[in-house]
């Protein structure tokens, strides 16, 4: 944990528990009701109950950073947790995941099919719920979000297209890594503020601001989500022990350790990432190597460079409570606890 | 063959090599070409080499029923085909449909994860499709079309639950099929006369014919799909003979039966269903009662009333080209040839 971020560790917790956070939980859960559709049934599982919901609590700050109203805005913020449960369903089927949140993951309660089809329900309610309550936010305005929304899911499936290609392969791994969380977290993190800032009616200085600020906040989120993977306890993170490389995913720590490490080891560690760190011993000689190379602290680097970028962008806007709370967003990041 | 439609059963084929159908198969191929992005690749793989475009070239010529130009509604019209192909990736996942236009399936060649997040990004593409080019259409309009297209994903996607519901269930068949076809093909092209007729500039009277116009299109085109699983050979549809039954779907014609039938015969039509029509004889079994209990003459009335119906509905508009073209479609749904 960093000395900066120590402070910030409970701050999303607090974000959820905050004013605009309990809005956004009542209104998901009135929006989601029970029902016997069974299309709605497992869009009720997939999203409730909620997270932290800290994709539509930043789309709400992006939104009253720039002067907007969170009424203007509340319903595109929960389409911004549709679409991320869509690519949790979508995910889970293809990583072959079985948990989610502590819970058999959809597809394994409700099948595949059915599965498929609600991350496409999920993904069409998320444009719906930009366009179906767009407030004051000029016409102009609410077109602009709806083609950032379209760009942005279209690089979160390149991203995980992506992904999938550098499994078990390290060169590819080096190479596309920046690349890929770019498209797989860094877009969707960008496309809510960028949502927030447009819907909220912002100038386009500002708008350009804030998506730079999402991407980057996207890219600390991402590097610390590989962290939490090997240094934090399946308890703090929710998933399995070294879950990257029991699906032979090779992340920042992992190929920060490649690149530096000497080539007997580097040829272990291709094996070990092939046989999905499945060998005896391979977890801990792993997280050993993490160290010795210097791995995991300059994984932490990147991720405060990461953040660091994100805090500067917030420079262009007019202080406020919600520029405070996305500087502590971005503090967050590099707290390194779930 | 019913005597009133015989004359246009070329009539699409004519359309696709019409100035509209050549337009969109030029513009399809310039905006998709080769590449070594793997989503662009499975993606022109799903969408080319193209079919007859008939749900494009219906969004072209609503838009021009009600004075708009081609060229401010060609990217959308081509957005229709994105939310068709992604529609075919995940369904031939969910139908476990292993050939496609005569070629293996997309899941079959590049694998379930990329087909699946091919289609999602085909849905994003659909979207992207009606705001990126917005040309001379009103911003208020442009939202509009997003919201009928969001609308109609969904739609889709709940009709697919329903229709899987009703595999083996001859029972849930009868009470369900109509509201089915309703979401699963008449939101379809519901949408697509919807988006034209919108992005063409409609006023509210217009725009609404026109989507009850194209509703009533995709559920003749439904039917018309049932019969000719039954009544088509295989090189005329370009699928399996009694492709349905394999699956255990109880369509509008096996429906028809059902109700029309003696006891004994319902049971066996149920056994017949639930073992897929895999049993020695089933599939003559089936034909033969289909046209003993009237199902097939039945399930063409039905297809012709929803036929007139949409002809009916274009009396609102002035007469134009277009409206011919949109006139002979309805024809052609009662031609049942391929």
């Amino acid at each position: 944990m960093t000395v900066a971020g120590s402070q910030y560790r409970t701050f999303i917790d607090d974000l959820a528990r905050s004013e605009s956070g309990r809005l956004l939980h009542q209104e998901l859960g009135r929006r989601w009701p029970e029902t016997d559709d069974q299309l709605a049934v497992i869009s009720r599982y997939a999203l409730l109950p909620a997270g932290k919901l800290l994709r539509p609590i930043m789309t709400l700050h992006a939104a009253e950073a720039v002067g907007g109203s969170p009424a203007d805005v509340l319903a595109a913020a929960l389409g911004m947790e549709y679409l991320h449960g869509a690519a949790e369903l979508h995910d889970d089927i293809i990583d072959d995941v079985a948990v989610r949140r502590g819970r058999p993951a959809a597809h394994i309660t409700y099948g595949i099919p059915s599965a498929i089809l609600t991350g496409d329900h999920l993904i069409c309610r998320a444009f719906a719920a930009i366009v179906d309550e767009p407030g004051a936010t000029s016409p102009g305005h609410v077109v602009a979000a709806v083609a950032a929304l379209a760009a942005a899911g279209s690089d979160l499936c390149r991203g995980q297209i992506l992904e999938a290609q550098m499994v078990g392969d390290l060169e590819a791994g080096v190479r596309w890594y920046p690349e890929m969380i770019r498209l797989k977290t860094g877009a969707l993190f960008r496309v809510v503020c960028l949502i927030g800032a447009l819907l909220g009616g912002a100038e386009q200085d500002a708008a350009s601001a804030l998506a730079r600020y999402g991407e980057n906040i996207g890219l600390a989120f991402q590097v610390r989500d590989d962290l939490l993977d090997y240094v934090a306890t399946p308890e703090q993170t929710g998933k399995p022990a070294a879950n990257d490389l029991g699906n032979g995913r090779p992340t920042l720590p992992f190929l920060l350790a490649y690149e530096a490490a000497a080539d007997s080891e580097r040829s272990r560690l291709l094996a070990v990432l092939r046989r999905h760190g499945s060998g005896d011993g391979d977890a801990g000689w792993v997280n050993d190597l993490l160290k010795k190379t210097g791995a995991v602290a300059s994984a932490r680097q990147q991720m405060a460079v990461h953040a660091e970028r994100a805090r500067a962008e917030l420079a262009v806007l007019a202080p406020s409570p919600s520029v405070d709370v996305l500087a502590g967003i971005a503090h967050w990041t590099t707290s390194e606890a779930s």
